[in-house]
């Protein structure tokens, strides 16, 4: 990777009395004004946030009047703001979004991938079908940009291309939520086809800090992120599905806590109550790390999450015939950090 | 991890045009005597191995006498080695051998997964059946074990226990081998339920390579080693599955290659021409990285290995609409140690 020191241990995965694998990682956490109350590893290193800014890349599916004008639910703005597994209510949401705007999923163009829900895998193996572009994670994503699209009067067509003006204008508001400019040289080609930019945590915590408060952000932009945010706490299991990570703390901190992953380890968060915003990245692409780091993140910050979160917090670990063969334990200097951060909050709020 | 620092980059995923994601990681390849050609990281720390040992495992099946009393064939031998894809003909072999013992799947310790193989997967599926111990991707391995203990005139149940002669005697296989003393305190339960011991990577190596020739190991081991290698190097597709790593090794580098992956990053493999072993691990447990350096050293030391594996070596990543996206890269830690070791071995070859 880059020529900085390697970032610490943030989790170890135990496997009996020894730890068998490790991640490192970086995480950010920051205020609207871009005050970092912890930066723990190389949180300045650019970083592609994947599908953890989908709630910021819909901002204008509402900015843009396309939600009053098509009049979505709470469902339909969820979906487009999620990494959804695929079942039943996932695909119905992205149907009736496309529909609204007058499209439909040929419109898509997202790729396809066999969906993260066992029941409709099953259901198309069943069938003898394959996945299409509706059954991928991001397909909430693509609708909703295509809803904007055509809200905004530009082409529907190619709206997944870096020069498309609905990206032009995504791109802006990534950057002016993040208050960093975004590098074309720092930018890829996401799994589902659209830009993704590498942008700092320290930026993207910021961004999310922003996005969850509405400090410092245009009046409309602020009541757009919020109306998205309360359309995720409203309808979790669209932003990710039953079981997962996202669903299960949208649903049991619902207006104190949003969260997002994305792929290869990225994992933001805002914190409207606390005014802060959480971005972490572990540096192999760990889904599992990410989601074991965050969930120490929000239990230090927010006490009502350890019921919400106790088994991501417990870290079992068990083989395939349910056995307990290990666990993921937190590193030291995140617990250090995690520590002294719990004291520093801790005077703010008493302070 | 421990206190020891961090081991290097192996592998670099690009997306675009930068590092999305990293694995680093430890490799030792040594000879039979234990001398290391190349020690890359951290070889000394104990490691469990998991799969990637499933060979050595074996040695019981056919040192007892079970594979000819049995009459086992090449298939039913390196099922026995295999982590497989649970395809009809992994099914079928894993069936044959427990019948030749007078067993049935009934005995089968591993607990059950879905199959690796997506058309087994779909024909459970469409029978609304679910999988059974057979298809875990260590059935064949239990197998093995269970042929053998009733060979041995053990007892067949209780055979995945650490306490049960075959474990012993798969212990002290395992330590003479590698050359190592196995710690209790260094023994984890493995996926499929059996002891996993961590040791060395160097130990791991120099196992190997003594598994590859045969050399330092008594005379009936040698052949043991010898015939469970053959039989793999003539089933390829029963190691592994269609598609997949080992098999493709197996299958173009016969006689020449013998790898073997395990669950957490780890992979090894023996020369026999060459007189050596490789083991390495992976840090964060990435199959990826796992198989992309194992790729590069065996491209390093055998250029019949450059066609063989030149997906791997190209190391490219698409996204689902399969657009080209990013490349597995090597890092220059391990690119440098490579250079010096294929300038080391080629003065040993002609030297």
């Amino acid at each position: 990777m880059e020529s900085t020191s390697p970032n610490p241990v943030l989790v170890d995965v135990f496997r009996g009395p020894r730890v068998e694998s490790c991640h490192r990682g970086a995480i950010a956490i920051s205020d609207a004004a871009g005050h970092l109350v912890l930066a723990l590893g190389d949180v300045a290193r650019p970083t592609y946030p994947r599908s953890a800014v989908k709630a910021l890349q819909a901002i204008p599916l509402v900015e843009s009047g396309a939600a009053d004008a098509f009049g979505l639910s709470a469902e339909e703005l969820a979906v487009a703001c999620a990494s959804h597994s695929g079942d039943q209510v996932h695909l119905d949401a992205v149907t009736s979004l496309l529909a609204k705007a007058g499209l439909d999923e040929g419109y898509l163009a997202c790729g396809a991938h066999w969906p993260v829900s066992d029941a409709t895998t099953r259901a198309l193996l069943v069938e003898g079908k394959r996945p299409r572009p509706i059954h991928n994670n991001c397909s909430g994503k693509h609708a909703g940009m295509l809803a904007a699209a055509v809200s905004l009067g530009f082409n529907p067509r190619g709206y997944e291309k870096p020069d498309h003006p609905l990206q032009v204008m995504i791109a802006r508001i990534l950057s002016e939520t993040c208050r960093v400019s975004l590098d074309p040289a720092h930018r890829g080609i996401d799994g589902c086809s659209l830009p993704t930019f590498a942008l700092p945590l320290s930026a993207l915590a910021q961004g999310f800090s922003r996005f969850g408060t509405g400090t410092g952000l245009a009046p409309e932009r602020g009541q757009a992120a919020d109306r998205l945010m309360e359309a995720c706490f409203a309808a979790p299991v669209l932003v990710a599905g039953e079981g997962r990570f996202d669903t299960i703390v949208l649903r049991g901190l619902a207006g104190t806590a949003f969260t997002k992953g994305g792929a290869e380890g990225v994992h933001c968060a805002a914190l409207p109550e606390l005014g802060l915003g959480i971005a972490l990245k572990i540096d192999d692409g760990a889904k599992r790390g990410a989601e074991r780091a965050m969930s120490e993140v929000l239990g230090a910050l927010l006490p009502s999450a350890w019921a919400v979160l106790a088994n991501e917090l417990e870290g079992e670990v068990h083989n395939w015939r349910g056995l307990l063969v290990g666990r993921m334990a937190v590193g030291e200097e995140l617990k250090r950090a995690l520590r002294d951060l719990r004291g520093a909050v801790g005077r703010t709020a008493t302070g």
